[in-house]
């Protein structure tokens, strides 16, 4: 028997958890695993040796299913890029380290295409130092940018809490007499899935949003203005989604980077706000859902949940049950309706450091709203609802300390 | 036989809808009333004679159900002060006349202190005019600040959402291993219950916020600062709940104002984020919870949507069984625990245009948080969760119109 280790790492979403105690649950029962550790802080705690009994932690079923509705990660993140082994071994040796110590023979990193950087290093090193630790990444991330699988752990939850906010903003934005522009920034980093998500409305037949506009589209200040006037002709409130990653043309962007170069981007909400106002005259509002979107678990997606409970389950099936690693698990859609999919493994180079953009062919041809194809996508990963826990009229979350 | 009207005035919250539907439930079985019109845009739908029958609209118990867990209002709102009739007559002749044509002895207005102005102003037209048409008005305001009542109905789904959301923003900022400061801003106007309420987190052993600040209180910068250290001291991830209500001391502010002369406050939460980096230097965010706090049925009061359908029963009751006019309804709270509230009417002049200020005795002396007797006034208004309807993962609206 040996141990093994999980950890998390990038930005929340509300079934990080739920990926944790899948993870969990099919170790618990598998008689070649002894303990299970949870790292703090993603690989920061495996690096300095900050790890917890998860046994002593998750004692009953109960236990679980708080954990599974409690968003972002009990265990903490972190955002760190290991170096190339070749040039600099420190890390990857404090790493070993800790594995060596606790007899951790299977390690599981729950994160996005950063976090699998880690993976593939990790499991390029142990490969090459012929050491028997599998490493195994775990998707999660509700930018859904990531490659080889048909959608990722947490990009439901936020879909359907985008979804519901819009719904809620519009009912809101609705009630004054006088024309209005209401336009709503949402994440994703530089990929459009979430904002394109906002489509599910229609399914119930609600116009809003009347504009949806992408990074992966032709954003220009022209075209906007022409379709904001457009919808305005036939809607007294019209409603904006506009994506993070769109670059205000002409705008002065100071480019700040985080640990993997990525650019944080901010401000295209407020900057189009302003801009609507100074061309249209009318009533003009921006909202950021800023992070309620990727922490949102009181409106989370069953079917999320549980999927990322499932891919979790299927990582330790992979690394311990077939020894996979450098391997991140993906789903696969059977089909749509029903809809069905399955879990199976990918080569992590095939993942790690790269983007899935949504995909032009989902774009409408005036580039601001997306296809009935993209909301046939969409529909299937925000439906159910988890039930909750309350008390004291708050939803109850599982929390390991403060 | 005669017919009434029912018009909503002011900003959106998740409960007047169930007000409507109050008014409308108790009017359709009194054998005095004929038609039920619902007035579009408020006071403006009663001077353009825009009415809509309600009775051909909420057709069942699942109408009425709908319409109960559907934010904002149906009927739309506005913003609109009448003239005083001594001054200016004509308006009151467009209302008289509407209410005329349509046979129409009583009005039920939804709305906050400002609309209770029109509330007061129409009573007392008719009284001096001797014609007789009840005016009743229906307290509904997320910012709790009406005077003469025990709260507000619209508040305690306001405060469910805000002490949910900020538990979630409180997990979402413990991840990183780094010290942090996250700073929400939530409305009130110049009244701080609405932040003040986010306290009831502490009844399930939540410590955030940390530190609550209300335009009650003295705020100063330099004590604002001395407080942040010491929460830092202690708590790696340090939460923020400041009103909007709040001046920046030193700030320019350009003091836009609205219709009824109110200033349309914004921007402290952003203000602090920029004061705090400046001065700590630390990982520092600032969330506007915007819109989505007044609107945000999904995660609604039971307890704050039936009290609101019943004041709007009571309103019905008291104008049209017992003849009163130029009142609100009001809450009296009876008792804590078990928490009851009993229904009364107050006289409209103690309530028009004025505003009820958080008790001072409810802020701790430090000035940056609030007592446990606040705490047990604000649990029993966020207990229960309303059964809602989802259609294609999306929880249904009753929809009158686009």
């Amino acid at each position: 028997m040996y141990n093994i280790a999980i950890a998390q790492s990038g930005g929340p979403t509300a079934a990080i958890n739920s990926s944790l105690a899948g993870v969990f649950s099919e170790a618990s029962t598998n008689p070649a695993v002894d303990e299970i550790y949870g790292a703090e802080n993603g690989i920061e705690g495996i690096l300095n040796d900050r790890l917890v009994n998860l046994r002593s932690i998750l004692m009953d079923e109960h236990d679980k299913q708080l954990l599974m509705t409690t968003p972002s990660t009990i265990l903490g993140s972190c955002r760190f890029k290991l170096k190339d082994y070749k040039e600099d071994e420190s890390d990857y040796l404090k790493i070993l380290e800790t594995f060596e110590e606790h007899n951790i023979k299977a390690f599981f990193y729950i994160g996005g295409n950063d976090s699998m950087d880690t993976v593939m290093k990790l499991d390029a090193y142990f490969k090459e130092k012929t050491i028997d630790i599998k490493v195994v990444g775990v998707p999660k991330t509700i930018d859904n940018d990531l490659p080889e699988t048909d959608h990722t752990p947490g990009f439901g939850s936020a879909a359907k809490y985008v979804a519901t906010s819009l719904q809620e903003i519009i009912r809101d934005s609705r009630v004054y007499s006088v024309q209005s522009v209401t336009i709503v920034e949402i994440m994703g980093r530089d990929a459009g899935w979430l904002t394109a998500s906002s489509c599910v409305l229609r399914a119930n037949g609600e116009p809003a949003p009347h504009l949806i506009y992408l990074p992966e589209g032709q954003f220009t200040k022209e075209k906007y203005l022409e379709d904001v006037k457009a919808c305005l002709a036939r809607y007294k409130a019209v409603l904006v989604a506009v994506s993070e990653g769109i670059r205000f043309p002409g705008a002065d962007y100071d480019d700040k980077k985080d640990a993997f170069g990525h650019t944080q981007n901010a401000g295209i909400g407020k900057m189009l706000e302003n801009f609507t106002k100074e061309h249209l005259g009318c009533k003009v509002r921006s909202i950021e859902l800023n992070v309620m979107q990727r922490c949102s678990s009181h409106i989370a997606s069953l079917t999320d949940l549980e999927e990322a409970e499932r891919v979790g389950r299927a990582a330790v099936t992979a690394a311990i049950d077939q020894g996979k690693s450098g391997v991140m698990m993906t789903f696969k859609r059977i089909s749509n309706n029903p809809y069905r999919v399955e879990i199976v493994d990918t080569e992590i180079e095939k993942v790690a450091n790269k983007e899935k953009k949504f995909p032009q062919k989902w774009i409408t041809s005036e580039g601001n709203n997306v296809s009935i194809d993209a909301l046939n996508y969409f529909l299937p990963l925000i439906q159910g609802e988890p039930v909750l826990e309350y008390r004291n009229g708050i939803p109850v979350h599982f929390r390991l300390n403060q």
